[in-house]
């Protein structure tokens, strides 16, 4: 099958790399003129807008996907009109705007932090009012990786913060106290059935992933799956899709989703029967799903900037390394490494080992 | 690093798609318009006395390597004045030819197969006379998947035989009884590191690999290590080596040896910690090399002609697809299936369970 890929990055280029061997070729529609998923089939250079290119992409291909969900919904619907697109553009527009997406968090009676809309600078003032300091402004449209961030500590800083934001669509959100930040990614296909890979334990750096980590027998687990299968049959859901949560005395609390492939799911590579890659690419092309069963427990390590040296990496008996071959830069993420153990004792061991030596 | 890979034929493509995760860039030269590689980077179509296009080939990489031991002796040769090629010259001098390679395991103290040279007619009276009934004449060149062998079973075959091979270097061998076939698979780094993987027990059909399978305790598992290095070593080598062996009464009995990545080793893709096709590039690239230890039993089963319908192997939990993206024709090998398990008790069952569903 010819399968599209909206975006031409380290996902697309994962979601390749799986889908190949299983005898699919691919397209890339990328507005940037470098792309790391370049390499693994044809990459079709415009902008969203440009609807004659979009047009000649969606009739290249048997199916379109997408990579990152600030994808214009204008470009999918417009892709729509000539072949299928997984996940669906309702998933695309509830992720794309954080108001949208935290009402249907609570329609479904999902816990997550208390949120007001903020349209003026007075609606500041009653938010701190109402959820209390510190509290966290964030962007209603196109944040990722602590992108489109403030936190409020006192009411002295909304002024300044207030000339940065006005005009900006903005909500905010109560402070959240939590233990651990954890993740779900589940799989659906076009017949409805769908699998969970363990819930992975990530920590975070400047806002950007660090480690994930995946737990084999978590407390949380059944209630992250609880909530993955609400999100994945409301939203008629086809391929992979992620939840992050915050551990809390209240119980998880839903902080956003993702409707694609998610970092905190590369260890799935090596860490499950079936990666998320290849799960994702098995939903869109109408296949049955592959198992989502670990492997052992795994750690995967960003990379974020600049690569370390890859000896250090390769040279390690359970170490997996990424090169996603993409140009230095701070804050990109230019690859990672998944260490792959039997016991978590023994990933501790190694993950410890490892980076002292690093 | 660029590489250059001689050959663009399924092996090739399973290289590129463990070189590419490392960050590595892929050129293959197929003198076919058809490559099942090409779409994971550039296709230089020529043939292998096109010296300016292997120059172009040449310089366009920083290293490299082949995929099948049949690449004219010339064209790496040329190419060596230019970069290095691995496995070295010596390698594929050695397999070229059976009766160099023969030579070269008695010379080692390898147990082979009684084997003479065939000039004339009357060699063959004598190999008879010598080696006994049935006796195997199998072509000196470019014999592979059991192509140019010919089984003489009585002293009347021989006039029909001779017609057919006349003029042609074949050697004759003595017939081997043996219980059951092996192989190892071996890879030597530029630094001389060595690693090995389980020896595979396979199973022929029509003179093509129908499945391989890893033993993860095997009794002869020594044995094969130590020819394994004798070889490696002979031939300073680097990169994936395979040998095959008869099982016998007599103990174990070299057959050839492969200078390539193999058929019998696709298991290590799912079945290792780091598959034939990484430690080859990981090799060629002059990296550590990875882990060759086995996760779990694993079972390959090779799709011959045409492939199978995908939907069977994709729907069970611990069974991997590979489709190489070739058009069906006898005989040729367009993709392979691995089951993998985790003793061999279940590897059983489900290899049986699986067969019998198909």
């Amino acid at each position: 099958m010819k399968i599209g890929i909206l975006g031409g990055g380290q996902l697309a280029r994962m979601l390749a790399l799986a889908g190949i061997p299983l005898g699919h070729e691919f397209v890339f529609f990328e507005p940037a003129s470098e792309s790391c998923a370049a390499v693994l089939g044809q990459h079709i250079q415009a902008q969203y807008n440009d609807e004659a290119k979009l047009k000649q992409f969606a009739e290249s291909v048997d199916v379109v996907t997408y990579e990152f969900e600030n994808v214009p919904v204008a470009a999918v619907e417009y892709i729509e009109t000539f072949r299928h697109v997984y996940p669906s553009v309702k998933a695309l527009k509830a992720t794309q705007d954080r108001f949208v997406e935290k009402n249907m968090f609570a329609n479904l009676g999902m816990l997550t932090a208390k949120f007001v809309d903020i349209q003026s600078r007075a609606d500041i003032d009653n938010a701190i009012s109402t959820l209390g300091l510190p509290l966290v402004l964030k962007s209603r449209l196109g944040g990722y990786d602590g992108k489109g961030q403030h936190v409020v500590k006192s009411a002295d800083q909304v002024d300044d913060i207030w000339q940065d934001i006005a005009g900006i669509p903005f909500i905010a959100e109560q402070w959240m106290q939590f233990s651990r930040e954890i993740s779900i990614i589940a799989v659906r296909n076009q017949t409805g059935d769908i699998q969970y890979y363990d819930v992975a334990e990530n920590v975070h750096k400047n806002g950007i992933l660090h480690t994930s980590h995946n737990k084999t027998a978590d407390n949380s687990a059944a209630k992250a799956r609880e909530y993955a299968k609400q999100l994945l049959t409301e939203l008629d859901y086809t391929g992979i899709l992620t939840i992050e949560f915050f551990d809390t005395e209240q119980g998880l609390v839903v902080n956003e989703f993702a409707p694609r492939v998610h970092n905190s799911g590369h260890w799935t590579i090596e860490g499950a029967v079936c990666s998320q890659f290849e799960n994702h690419i098995r939903a869109v092309a109408n296949s049955p799903l592959g198992s989502c069963e670990s492997r052992g427990v795994s750690c995967m390590l960003n990379f974020i900037g600049e690569l370390p040296a890859a000896n250090h990496y390769l040279s390690q008996a359970n170490s997996h390394f990424h090169d996603y071959n993409k140009k230095p830069k701070p804050g990109r993420k230019v690859g990672h490494a998944t260490l792959v153990a039997s016991t978590e004792l023994d990933l501790a061991k190694q993950v410890s080992a490892f980076i002292n030596q690093g």
